[in-house]
């Protein structure tokens, strides 16, 4: 047990969500302190929607917030986070970001770090074999959402 | 007259429709070749969305596109982009951006440069003052949109 598991269980369980609506298996929570601000999944699929990550999702959900609250959050999210989400953690100043993996994609995490984020990576296996299992089934719609061009 | 103005024109529009609705005065397109994608326009007022900057907006509507599509598609901005915006220009892949000006604020075009992006500033005196007479009307909103604290 870590001090993240909490919280990183709601993230999980977006995850698990969106898995279920035939979405990509990615969740994200924002907490404060004890308070869990919002949670949030990836909805490209369920939303027809290019911006939709978790972590966007999520930050959507906890709605416009003051400055102050970001700068006392965290954000956990199931993935290493993209260059998007990453880009949100920066504009709002949210000191902390914990990953539940980043064995099947890293891209930005030395960013946040030359910004002062605090990363923390927990390396969970579930986090990992949720993608496994997807990237496996739905190869395409993996690349689309990361934006690479695949040619299956 | 520069190739860009006609699609700069389409987002400026777009922020002056935001500003007619009571949004933050920021305007985006999204453009391939002669083709316009789509348009978007801040609506952090309008949806309660801490999320939907005009640059994201434009992504938003534009719906979900193939990494090809982005990969020769030029993104229009009345303002230079905020972090958020800037990390879904290097997730995407697109290759170029156009700015309406960066006098009012600038955070990230050295990152788009250092990932390749062509950074174009138009320097335009009409986008700085819609976005000098919006912060002069409403300070706090302004600074709420790129995460900052206000103290009026």
């Amino acid at each position: 047990m870590s001090e993240f598991d909490e919280s990183m269980k709601h993230a999980i369980e977006q995850a698990r969500l969106g898995a279920a609506e035939g979405g990509i298996p990615i969740g994200a929570a924002l907490v404060s302190g004890d308070e869990l601000l919002a949670v949030g999944r990836n909805r490209r699929v369920q939303r027809a929607s290019p911006t939709l990550h978790a972590e966007i999702d999520c930050l959507e959900r906890a709605g416009r917030q003051p400055a102050s609250v970001y700068r006392q959050a965290t954000l956990f999210t199931t993935l290493s986070p993209c260059y998007l989400c990453t880009g949100a953690v920066l504009l709002y100043g949210i000191p902390r970001v914990v990953i539940g993996e980043n064995r099947t994609y890293s891209t930005s995490e030395d960013l946040l770090r030359s910004h002062g984020v605090e990363v923390v990576v927990l390396d969970l296996d579930e986090c990992a074999e949720l993608m496994r299992e997807f990237i496996a089934a739905r190869p395409q719609l993996w690349h689309e959402d990361i934006g690479n061009d695949y040619q299956g």
